[in-house]
């Protein structure tokens, strides 16, 4: 897919495929969404949620940016991108399950372990990543033989407790109404790893 | 879709299906991605790119967030979500087409036009959807019969002016490296709106 | 319908149903007519307008012909069938709004599209399309992906304009007892789009 | 109906009424019109084609004008809608039947009675209307009781004549392709009168 018509010769093979199936959910969504789960993925093109969870319409609420982080609570009026997805998905549709999806090879983790002074990216996706800092010691102090993947696990940890600093997250957690997941694909081998809320070890999924 | 188990057997339905049939293509795509075309899109759980377009995975850069906003350009240390992830797809992915997506009954929209005073989305979605202000304040003035849909195109070229205000994309889009598009989808009909350079105008496309 | 037989059945059910309901409001329109909307709309037989506004009788002068056209001022001795309607309903009905209403899959803009030298059309068609001209330049210029669409829309632009050259609808437009409107159908989701006096922009009605 | 509301009332109406039941028949017009039966009728508010013969949505090509005329034949380069129309709905539609559908108080046969010098309807009406002149003074030198009546049925045999002047017309009608029929409507008692081929005469139709 390299141009505008290989855009709109994908929305017409849609149209006759995948849509030509689910008109008629289309046209009842039509009326409002109802998702019961939210997904914070990367903006990675090789990590598609709804493919990878093979989600219908109006099934996942996805928020997606470099690295998958969510910052901690910081209630000022400055711009908060994800945290306004959250208030919505947490107060307006009131979400079920929230799950923070990492994955193999990230460039926003690498970005992270590669420091900064790059100018490429050093004016927002340095700053960005920052939100990673404390996570980078602990994996570099953690003498990782391979630091990309412990940071990819160590930055879902981070974004879960930043999570929890959200009082009106906290709130639905406790009082059961939320339940927060971890979740990191291997895109090479297409696998799928599920955090254990108990060990917080990540787990592959038998497919 | 309603609980991790949803979630569960749902990769299962991928592994057998999808994932089946681009095993090879998940193999090479762990080795990087290179995806020509980066979309911002809303995290609304109705109108899924990757769907929309019927993209592989590789294919699609994607941003989503509440209302498919871009914020204008702003240099300082703080976070910028959607500007790293711009940042990175400009200047690292060198993508070559950069599409706004927005869609009807967009609920970012709906806050901009509601106001403010709702407390359920007053500490995030409010100052977030600011953005939109000049653009509502020209839908209001322009008495328009269908102030939600006007503002849902009128957002996008919000966004895309704030694009331009970004040094790396303006010296991109100059270059002639680079091509901002805007899209409108309709859930209801599953109909493409795509918008025309020259007019401004969202056209309908033929499926 | 395809016969006389058919026509008169619709008659008679007409009589059985509609003007049963009706006669007392036809008996009194019998005394003379007082519409306070023109609507100038296509001869296409998918866009009826007292349909699609499930307008009583006595509510619309309606004129129609190819492609919803208007052509502009021209104060000769020669024949004009657009020009004599518009004359009586803003001089002697003294109308309040007129729409000039197009919709979609129109011949008559295809025929614009097409450009000259079909012979089927080319006596009577082609030249009345070419009222067209200026606006078919621009869309194609624009490098729209629909010119159908485009074309339809800018067809509406091009009406509307040339409206504004007849010196009693200026004069009555001036004096605010004539607002001018744009509308279009589209036939296949049977769903309206209304122009925004503001923008220019056709906005989708909710239904 | 009087404001843009009332007509987006209208519309709303005919969603949730005629539109609802007819939704599967929009889909399918949506992909192209086949009338068979061409309507000239008048842009009269109250004298509606598809009420009267209660049609549904692809069933009539219409065109409205005042007073429901035909100019004669007349292969110029300048601008002839009717012509355009009729050339349309014969060459390309290639439709069965033609019917040139007048009525009671029409206000254009009036302004031919009413003779020239009105300036409100001088620079258009007027000439549009001289269309009538020979059968305007047929009706004079007749000394009929009701020269608005006999001129509208009168009118009506003109156009007819003028219609025969159009080769691709009498092609077709010769060839037995198309058929021309004559009608006329009282709006006071809702009566449709239909032209009998043979005498010229126009009978009742029995409700």
């Amino acid at each position: 897919m390299n141009s505008v018509e290989d855009l709109l010769k994908g929305y017409r093979r849609f149209r006759k495929g995948t849509y030509a199936k689910q008109a008629a959910l289309y046209r009842e969504l039509g009326e409002g969404q109802n998702p019961r789960i939210m997904l914070i993925a990367c903006a990675d093109s090789r990590a598609e949620p709804s493919d990878i969870f093979n989600a219908a319409p109006g099934q996942l609420f996805v928020v997606r940016n470099v690295a998958n982080l969510v910052p901690p609570y910081q209630p000022d009026d400055s711009l908060h991108g994800v945290s306004a997805a959250l208030e919505y998905a947490v107060n307006v549709l009131k979400i079920d399950h929230l799950v923070i999806m990492g994955h193999g090879g990230c460039g926003g983790i690498a970005a992270s372990l590669e420091g900064e002074g790059n100018p490429e990216i050093g004016e927002f996706v340095t700053p960005w990543v920052r939100l990673l800092e404390k996570a980078r010691e602990r994996v570099v102090a953690s003498g990782s033989v391979n630091p990309q993947f412990a940071l990819e696990l160590e930055g879902i940890e981070t974004s879960i407790n930043n999570l929890m600093t959200f009082p009106f997250v906290k709130r639905a957690v406790d009082a059961g109404d939320l339940e927060i997941h971890g979740a990191w694909f291997a895109i090479k081998h297409g696998e799928l790893h599920w955090r254990n809320h108990q060990t917080g070890r990540f787990e592959v999924i038998e497919p």
